[in-house]
């Protein structure tokens, strides 16, 4: 098992490498009759392309999607729906060196250790291009969520130390800006940050947020499928993620109970809370508040700088990386994250469709 | 799907309420040929029992495991193991009050929302006497684990804002501390925290870590079933945690490349790592090196104080929870994260046993 | 994996050998809300119970059914409920002898070869006696599928070569003859046939067919999840059966598709069949028309004659089974194919629930 | 879930429309370090191609297949092994009138029910062309079966009244047959019985068989994912085939227990059967012998006569089917049958690696 299907009711299977003919996904269990076009996707893996800022690599991809089954007459006929995207410009440049030694922090030694050998042009299936699948795949279960009234949304929370003032959140920004920071004034000092590290060959982690609203209350499962569990894994899937929050996450280790429950109130005839320490699930379900979700990202691990490794015949070396990298991986990562994250929810609200024998009895005999 | 199903390979399905009959496990897929009694098992369900010291709830439960079948003079046969633990001492109180409103910080009112109804006596499949499934299993995992060389241990890290010294670690002061702080002086200043806590009708939060050693490197997946991500959703499956973090988690948002990445050198003819700041696993796959986990979990949410909320018919109430709660989750909680990352672990070890053409030839011309 | 999960929504797992302690399910992902009491599963359970006639093992086993969690005040609360029946009447005998040999017909050698070793114990887990877990967490899906307005109905087709007249089917006498069979008269002859068999110390075989009523069009999946496909695995897994048809089953073959296609035509305003050769489904989902299956029973391979085989230490030699062995299984398993008929409908039932993006929208929109 | 996923290790997930742009499979979890190239896959491919007999329709489909990821220096790597096979000769004709009403023994009924509308045009994902990316990924199970010495053989076993001699059984003939027989003379007989039918207007059934020759004894589970369960599901989720016998199948419900039973005797030192009823399998696992498993298949549904329907306004309309239809469906099914048997193999095989604690520890200590 590769593990490279996830989901069990709305279940994605992603495939291709860095430097292979393509790339892509099958989407199964897509309910059908919803209005589906390229575009639709396009806007999505738009935003994880590289070579439009300063602070994504200069490699150009194009990174076209097309839709080769599953959808007829311009709606989803519930059958799988398959996407493509060509790799268009890798170069068939010389990778001998490189498949001889094991990089820092790649996961050229585990690949090898696992499989025996390893596509090692531009990381093989261990690049962050294979990504494209999930975000493909992801924006179908936006376009979903949405038409039930769930929109989710990740950013940049910090860069470095510079993070994100969360008064000046404003939506758009998120979008324009090549830091995929909400606020404008903190992106411009995340790229004098970026500038600097940049200049000294190095790289720079930072911190990824995604919040969710409109997710009703209920969802999610109380056992192994809790929803944060499953939000937890979706997150930590992405390469590079070392750690994920949910609600207030560590900081609520440091608190009493007393400050970290959450009042319960009404609010307009419905069940509220005061606060929001838990991010939106307890007890594995949510809440039917705000989820919110943050996920902390290691700096890249290609660098500009001589380092030391070993090579395949056990040999210490030093190697110098060469190629085309960005200096920090959160910007690239946001739509990632937001995709993650709202195919894990889609599939949770499919699964607990069947939770209440009255709303089986009533879908039925309808 | 209530999700009480965990593992492709290894594979367990716990049930019960807390004020149930009893609790239990099913575990399917255990390996023919492991000598198995109670007493392996027994061992494990005592480090989470209740009424053994002064920070933990005074209620008295039995916890005896029994076998029910798959165990075949002294063996198991490879057919399930059917494990039951009985509620003994749930005294049949009046919860007429509880079942009326949703407490603070607990899963009372998601259950409500989710499925119409609870079973509301003393928290039911949401009480963390749900984990005995899991630890009964997980003692079985452990076990295997164990045989091949593979140990796993947690303890508590840290108990609100004390800190175990980690240069002071000694593993039999986490079986013998009631804190399973595995540095004894540490733990007796978490103790009076924890006095102090109590004596304010309060709770508090902290960190528990749990480190693998002897996991080969090439044991997880390299997309969805990151080993990565999979113990992400172990570890934030157990009810009140908060965060994860893998190797230096958190911190590695703040950090350089240069600083972050660990070099590979040779040790006595083979691979390792300078340093571990990834714990151990790269691109989702082990590399040999220790696994390293932390969870963040949150202060006891049953608190003695008033606490405003909202009953079922609407209205704000102010309630005091009654009963016997311990004032911190993670020192009993330390036994479940052992057992999920060995749960998590052997499945993936299982998995892991058909990468290669070769290894699967070889297997089965033997 | 020891595969003894079923269901992907509504999902079981069943433990328990033949002389251990107990037999049981777990049913995970049952809807909240059903009312349920032990008599609901008890009284398919006593449709599998043995030494209630004379064609039955005169073995006296109570089989009483406990419910250990799941429900609460009288219904189902959407956790996991525990099933256990305990095996009263095992009586610990002398079983090294056949504990050396392979019975012919049975599964002592392949358990040997698969497993090292096996529970040689009445059959262990391969014996009849599994089947008290499928029983009991079909007694559930049947009372859902009920609720749905759906009926689901096994029966003894045939008794060597003596069938049941299908112009006197009588749904009552099934559950009144000890044959199973919904024809009193042809019952009568599979008396006297089995009688003759017994008295020459052999065994037979037969036949036994389920219809199901009520399901709507549109249940089932079109590629490897067909509803027929499903059926086939799930009646084929019941021990003994060694074919599996669908509606006219192996007859189409002979059939030119001008006699064996099923016309459509309307009826009080909706679509339907001329005929259902089909057997109710079409391209793997639903039509509407009445399912139709059939399955095909090897005899009883206990026979009180002397065999031929080898034992462990690979020695030819000669066995004379002992012990109380039913002259046919089909009578006992024809419930057990009406609860795994159930269990996979009902599990189709739910995962249709989110083929349509209308449904999904309405629903969550109420 | 449109249930396009195959499989638990070796895990296949197929998509595509008989007139869409293309059809394909991803494969995940395909050992790593199979040599591979598109040619392996290309002959298999080639035995279901239409348009190479009289028996076949004439429509002309190049099949030829691409492999767009997973092969790295033409090996497997591990990772998702992408096939796509394009269609070229989807003329798009004037489906309109197809798109209104449902041919009988088509699932053109049913699929609307469960979708809301369907992709109309030759069938879309209910059409035999879906098998294209079944017997794409069945060419790679059965190179790695072929690795451990197990063949897998499928051939068409009656053509209408018409049925091979097995005492002529030839396994070149198969191949080189229109009609997929093993044996010339009953081949050139059937193929007189088709051209009748297509005289008249008409379609023909028939009944495939596969042998499974090599097989260890030992592979399968004892309960729900018993080896003739999964086969019988895999066989079934063929279109048109509606009947699946493991063994002697139905014959053995007309037989006596002595009769039936496969005595155990030992041959060159192992242990082996006088005969082999069972086909096989005892309990759900291998028993070392030949495995056998037959289809009954109906006859095609699209036949050249007028024929009463139902169209989507609820009128009974007379019509009549144009286009290329085969006359019989089985020849062209066989490859299907292979490939399917061969899937469920496989992933059976590895499966089977944990089953035994000595295996995992000598796996683990190499």
């Amino acid at each position: 098992m590769a593990g490279s299907t996830y989901g069990t009711i709305f279940k994605i299977t992603t495939w291709g490498e860095s430097h292979g003919k393509a790339l892509g996904v099958v989407i199964d269990g897509c309910p059908a009759g919803l209005p589906l076009n390229e575009s639709d996707i396009q806007r999505y893996l738009d935003r994880r392309k590289p070579g439009t800022s300063s602070i994504t690599t200069q490699r150009k991809e194009a990174d076209e999607v097309e839709i080769l089954s599953g959808v007829f007459e311009g709606r989803t006929t519930g059958t799988p729906i398959s996407l493509i995207v060509h790799n268009t410009s890798q170069i068939s440049k010389d990778y001998s060196e490189i498949a001889s030694y094991y990089r820092p922090g790649h996961a050229d030694y585990t690949f090898d250790e696992k499989y025996g050998f390893r596509d090692y042009r531009g990381g093989g299936r261990s690049s962050g291009r294979e990504t494209i699948g999930r975000v493909a795949a992801g924006a179908i279960a936006c376009k979903i969520l949405e038409a039930l009234g769930i929109s989710v949304c990740a950013y940049t929370r910090s860069i470095g130390p510079v993070e994100a003032d969360m008064s000046k959140f404003n939506r758009q920004t998120i979008l324009e800006t090549p830091t995929a920071m909400p606020d404008a004034q903190a992106s411009e000092a995340a790229l004098l940050h970026l500038d600097a590290a940049r200049q000294e060959n190095d790289s720079v982690g930072g911190c990824m947020e995604c919040i969710v609203e409109g997710l009703p209350a209920g969802i999610g499962d109380p056992v192994f499928e809790k929803l944060d569990a499953n939000l937890a894994k979706a997150i930590m899937s992405i390469g590079a993620v070392k750690a994920v929050e949910i609600g207030d996450g560590c900081q609520t280790a440091l608190r009493r109970g007393s400050e970290n429950n959450d009042t319960f109130r009404m609010e307009h005839g419905s069940v509220t809370k005061a606060t929001n320490h838990a991010g939106g699930i307890l007890g594995g379900i949510s809440d039917g508040n705000t989820v919110i979700l943050r996920a902390y990202v290691k700096p890249t691990p290609s660098i500009f700088r001589t380092q030391q490794t070993v090579n395949q015949s056990g040999e210490e070396i030093q190697i110098n990386i060469k190629g085309r990298h960005d200096p920090i991986i959160v910007p690239r990562a946001v739509v990632v994250m937001e995709c993650m994250t709202a195919l894990t929810l889609l599939d949770a609200l499919l699964i607990n469709m069947s939770a209440k024998l009255d709303s089986i009895v009533s879908f039925y005999h309808k």
